[in-house]
């Protein structure tokens, strides 16, 4: 196991009716900033349940955020904090929301010249107001991390940023949001903690058998729950388990101590950059394509997830590698998921576009073992047409 | 699935070397009580490695927190702290020292008229000094959790109470402290993480499918692992595996949303306080017992249990309970653990003394249904001679 330090101060409220607790969590005396997105929250109750529960105190609102959520809306958010010195964010949203809320956050008591500079040249967070959330679409897992990507549309990048200061006080998890989504943002979902989870976990044992049995709880409970949560959204209890399995997936209990991969991650960020194509939905494609090229170095990883995953045994290792690669691809498409880049209309082209944008940015010989370059990028993306 | 909160702010260094960390958890003007036990972190290194780390910083000693600590002890290491003007408590030992801190950082600042009330009334804490921990033996999971039990001689009592107030800021788990303990207190600390996961599993099913799973990933690792290190404490990988899996057992992950149970650690306190029977070793003699009486309310989880940890699955469930009970009573005496009160030279008359005095303290109607009463606890403790 390798050396690690794990902290993690996000107090979760989880469960029905945890919305109204938010007021128990604020200091009596904030200027909040209630931050939301394009406004289903009115229209599901949230809205209304978070304004109820901060009846009382001092919060001004910010709505509009979008799906993959830009710097320039950030911006603009960071203005009205400064104006009306506002010290605490709430942030009622997904992924996107949340993120948004953390880059604000430390955007607005930013010393530096420009706070693109936190997500462009990896300047240091030394400072951010705090923040708390309510989840409103289990996925990202960023309501217990300090993790955030933004998007700057002129430039189409879309980078991200770590800082232990953006980790929320507090998150509400209360799994009767899910009722109202809709199916795409459920399975997108699935997804998205589904690879979370592989990034952590599909790289080279180090002999971490807990870390390695928690990532294949999470992983066996997204088989078994999801589906029944994109059949059936109004199912409490599968909804629950889902809504847990996202968070766990990304709250850096599962990292402890064991290699991470990410390159999924990375390839996929472009095609959202370049193409607009959901983040899941990214990481879909990508996935086989890095199994199937990297599957020398992970071949072990790939093995033990076959068998207790997807209970293939088999003596043959490349037929066992090509069995859990079918198996991955199938639960996505199971889920309506696409996975191929050609079911997404992308042109061939994007593949040397990909190259050169990552190449350009240094983000090459990437993965648990920098072995992914430029040569395995274009073929991992080739696999994927 | 229910409702919960998880708070766990403790932020874990985990690895070879690690001690040396603790100099950057610590304020320079603290004025920190270096709190330890029999003294044997003075022969294996590790008082040496944390002398090291605290060179610079005014540090006061306190040793001689004995194994199930003392309230009378403990309340001379407070009038130390007071008198010292101490504002950090550093404890170096075990389950027994860290719980002694917890209560020493409760007590050194109780506003009450005397800190036994904390344990005795429930009294609350209102107040604690903060607390570090370098763990030198994997066993309790105190470490990472707000809990402490503490003895009080001259009233044959060991109690508990729990605060959010003595979770320690960090804690160090360097598993090469493992390489210098006796053979017993490995055994020891492997049953009591393996029964902590128990208390929060065998109880009946919420639909938590993660935490069920997460749970059982413990038990399977403190199987799989747990004999290697008895075998040789110097394997560094067998013994990170159970440090990390005593520290998971007990830090709120698996307990979030499921009931819990306890009544193997009610009875077996009673066991120690009047017999001085290691804490372990009395979870290993009461637990067969638990499982066995209480066995109708217990059956779904048991089957789930037997199936899933032991591979046992019988189309009779009561020879399916019966074997689980079986393989469990193997595994703590594959360890070296007796699991009978007469392997322990207890005599009969202890059951109605346990009966009496759990009822006179109102420790009856216990579990996680309420349903073990004077006449269970009694034929717990029958069916363990």
């Amino acid at each position: 196991m390798n050396n690690f330090v794990f902290y993690n101060h996000t107090k979760i409220l989880f469960g029905k009716g945890q919305i109204s607790a938010i007021s128990d969590e604020l200091t009596d005396d904030s200027k909040i900033l209630l931050l939301y997105g394009g406004g289903s929250i009115k229209r599901n109750g949230i809205y209304d349940q978070v304004t109820e529960a901060l009846n009382g105190f001092e919060y001004y609102e910010f709505g509009g955020i979008e799906p993959n959520p830009s710097y320039e809306k950030c911006m603009k958010a960071v203005d009205l904090v400064n104006d009306n010195g506002i010290d605490f964010i709430l942030a009622v949203g997904g992924g996107s929301v949340i993120d948004a809320a953390k880059f604000i956050a430390a955007a607005a008591v930013y010393d530096g010249e420009d706070p693109w500079d936190i997500l462009a040249h990896n300047e240091p967070v030394e400072d951010a107001l705090p923040l708390g959330t309510v989840l409103t679409l289990p996925a990202t897992g960023t309501e217990m991390n300090g993790n955030a990507v933004i998007t700057r549309a002129e430039f189409k990048e879309k980078l991200s940023f770590t800082s232990a200061l953006v980790l929320p006080l507090f998150s509400v998890l209360d799994p009767e949001v899910i009722a109202s989504l809709p199916k795409i943002q459920i399975a997108n979902g699935i997804t998205d903690a589904f690879i979370h989870v592989i990034e952590q976990y599909l790289t080279y044992p180090v002999n971490a058998k807990l870390q390695d049995r928690m990532a294949e709880s999470i992983l066996l409970t997204l088989i078994e729950e999801g589906p029944k949560v994109l059949q059936n959204s109004a199912d409490y209890d599968a909804g629950a388990n889902f809504m847990w399995c996202t968070t766990m997936a990304l709250n850096g209990i599962i990292k402890s101590g064991v290699p991470e991969d990410w390159s999924t991650h990375q390839i996929g960020h472009e095609l959202t950059a370049l193409h607009g194509i959901d983040h899941a939905q990214t990481l879909a494609i990508v996935l086989p394509g890095v199994m199937k090229v990297m599957k020398e170095s992970k071949k072990d990883k790939i093995v033990q997830y076959a068998k207790r995953i997807w209970q293939i045994e088999n003596t043959d290792t490349n037929v066992t590698i090509e069995q859990a690669i079918a198996k991955t691809i199938a639960f996505f498409e199971s889920l309506g998921i696409k996975t191929k880049l050609s079911d997404y209309k992308i042109p061939i082209t994007t593949i040397e576009e990909i190259v050169e944008r990552m190449e350009e940015r240094g983000s090459v010989n990437i993965g648990e073992n920098k072995l992914i370059g430029i040569d395995e990028i274009r073929k991992i993306l080739k696999s994927r047409f």
